[in-house]
C-alpha cells in the first residue's frame, strides 16, 4: 500500500517517459506546456490507489491514469477559453499565451492523446473502461453547460448547483477510483462503493473550495482571497444566501455583487457570517465526507488496505470535528 | 451490393433512430441544428461499403458510420469556430446561431457522442478500431494546425500542402473504409489496399474542390464561384502559381491577392489559366483518381463486389478522359 506522495511522483515518472507527437510544434507546444504546470496529480492517484485497494498494481492502471490527466488537461484547456480566465496555476492560461484557436485544436488533440492511452490497456478490458470514460467526459461537458447557463441565471436551487458540481467535478474523481477498482479486479458492489466515496468526496472537496475563497487563510491557501467573489460567481455560499436569507440580505448580496465598491468582498463575506452560510457550509462539507468515509468502511476488503484512501481524502478535505 | 444512394437513405434511417441525450437543451440544441443541415453522408457509407466488400452488413458497421459521421460534424463546428466561417451549407455555423463557448462544447460532447457508437461495437474488435480512430482523429486536428499555419505562412510548397490536405480531409475517408474492411472479415493487404483507395480519392477529391472553385459552373457546383479566391486559400491552383509561376506572375498573384479590386476573381482565374494551373490540377486530380482505382482493382475480390464502390468514385471524382 503506497501513500500519495509516493505514488504521485511514481506517476509522474511514469507519465514523464510517453512519447508524445512533437511535430507540429504549434500544436504540441501547448501540451508540453499545460503539463508542466504541474498540479497534484490527484486523479490519476486515485486510479492507482482504486486499483491497489483490490490487488497489486497492474500496468494498466498507469495508462487509464495517464488517460485521466490528459482528459483533465484537456477540460481545463477549454473550460479556462470559455471561463476566458487568464491564469492557470499563476501562469498565463493555453489560450492567452498560444491564441484561442491554437487553445481549442491543442485541447481536441489532448483528448485523443487520453484515447491512446486507454487504447493500451489489455483489450478486453478496453471495452468497459471506454464505457466509463465516455460517461464521464458526457457528465463533465453537461456541468461545464450547466455552469455557464447558471452563470447567466438569476435563481439557481441548491439541487442544482449541487448536480452541477456532481458533473463538472466529483465524477472524475470517482470515475478514476472505479476504473482503478476495476483494474484490481473489483466486484460490482465494490466497484459502486467506491465510485460514491469518490463522488462524495469531490462535493466535500468543492464545498470546502467554495468555503476557502471566502473564509481561507491567504497564507494557507495560496490563493487570492474573495476571487470567486469578485467573479461574482456562484459558489454554496452565494447559493445559500439566496435560498436561505431574509429578503434584505439577498436585496444585499445583489446589490453588492453589481457594485463596484473597494470593500465589496468585505462586505459580502460579513454577509455571509450574518446568514451562518461559513457555519452551514463546514456542516455540508463533513456531511459528505462523513458520508464519502462511510462508503469507503462499506468496501469489503481489509481496513489497513483502506489506509491511503483515508490519508489522502483527508488530505484533500479537513473536517471539522 | 448496395448503392451509394440506397445506403445513404438506410445509414439516415439508422442514424435517426439513435436517441441523444436532450438536456442540457443549451448543449445538445446545437447537435440536431448540425446534423438536420444534411451531407450526403460520405464517410459512413464508406464504411458501409468497405465492410460489403468483404462481407455482408454487420451491425456494427452503422455504430462505426455513426461514429465517424459524429466525429466528423465535430471537426465541422470546431473547425468553423476557427475559421470563423459564419455560414455551413447555406446556413449559420453552430457557433454563429449559438456562441463560440456552446459551440466548443457542444463539440466536444458531439466527439464523445462518436466513442459512445464506437463503444456499441463488438466488443473484442473495439481495440483495433479505437486505434483506428484515434489515428485518424490525431492527423485531422494536425490537419487543421497546419491549415492554420499555412494560411499564415508566406511560402508553402505543394508537398507540404498535400500532405496537409491527406491529413485533413483524405485519411478520414481511407479511415472509414479501412474500418468498414475490418469488420468484413478483410485481412491486412487488403485492408492496406482499401485504405490507399481512400486516401487517394480524398486527395483527387480535393484537387477537384479546388479546381471546382475557381473553374466550375456555379448552376453545377451550387457554390459561389472564386469563394477561394475571394478568402485568399491557399488551393492547388494557388500553390502551382507560387511554384511554377516566373516571378512577375507570382508578384502579381500576391498583388491581387492583396487588392480589393472589383474584378480580381477574374483576374486571378485569368492568371492560373496563364500558368496552366488548370489543366495541371485537371491532370493531378486525375493522376489521384487512377492510382485510387488500381488499388481498388488489386484488391482480392470479384470485380462485381467493387461497382458500388467504384460508382461511388467516380460520382465523387469526374475524371477527363
Amino acid at each position: 500500500m503506497q501513500s500519495f506522495q509516493l505514488l504521485s511522483e511514481k506517476f509522474n515518472l511514469h507519465f514523464s517517459e510517453r512519447n508524445p507527437p512533437l511535430v507540429p510544434a504549434s500544436l504540441y507546444a501547448p501540451h508540453e506546456y499545460i503539463l508542466q504546470l504541474g498540479g497534484k496529480r490527484i486523479r490519476p492517484v486515485l486510479c492507482l490507489m482504486g486499483n491497489e485497494l483490490f490487488d497489486e498494481i497492474h500496468e494498466d492502471a498507469w495508462h487509464v491514469g495517464a488517460a485521466i490527466e490528459l482528459f483533465h488537461n484537456f477540460t481545463l484547456i477549454h473550460d479556462d477559453i470559455m471561463d476566458k480566465a487568464p491564469l492557470r496555476r499563476g501562469q498565463a492560461t493555453v489560450h492567452e499565451k498560444f491564441g484561442t484557436d491554437t487553445a481549442l485544436l491543442a485541447g481536441d488533440v489532448m483528448f485523443v492523446s487520453a484515447l491512446e492511452e486507454l487504447n493500451k490497456a489489455t483489450p478486453s478490458r478496453q471495452p468497459v473502461l471506454l464505457n466509463i470514460f465516455n460517461e464521464t467526459a458526457r457528465k463533465v461537458c453537461e456541468g461545464q453547460q450547466y455552469d455557464m447557463d447558471y452563470e447567466k441565471a438569476s435563481g439557481v436551487g441548491l439541487d442544482e448547483y449541487m448536480n452541477m458540481i456532481t458533473l463538472k467535478t466529483s465524477v472524475t474523481m470517482a470515475a478514476s477510483l472505479k476504473m482503478g477498482a476495476i483494474i484490481g479486479g473489483a466486484l460490482e458492489r465494490n466497484q459502486n462503493l467506491i465510485y460514491e466515496f469518490g463522488k462524495k468526496l469531490g462535493i466535500a472537496f468543492q464545498v470546502q473550495d467554495d468555503y476557502l475563497d471566502a473564509f481561507g487563510e491567504p497564507e494557507r491557501t495560496g490563493k487570492q482571497p474573495g476571487g470567486d467573489i469578485l467573479a461574482n460567481k456562484k459558489t454554496f455560499l452565494v447559493i445559500h444566501v439566496l435560498e436561505q436569507g431574509n429578503p434584505e440580505q439577498k436585496k444585499l448580496l445583489q446589490n453588492l455583487q453589481r457594485s463596484g465598491e473597494k470593500n465589496k468582498v468585505e462586505r459580502i463575506i460579513s454577509l455571509y457570517k450574518d446568514c451562518g452560510a461559513d457555519a452551514w457550509a463546514r456542516q455540508l462539507k463533513d456531511r459528505y465526507m462523513d458520508e464519502a468515509m462511510q462508503h469507503l468502511e462499506d468496501i469489503a476488503v481489509i481496513t489497513a488496505r483502506k489506509k491511503p484512501l483515508k490519508d489522502l481524502a483527508e488530505f484533500l478535505v479537513i473536517r471539522n470535528h
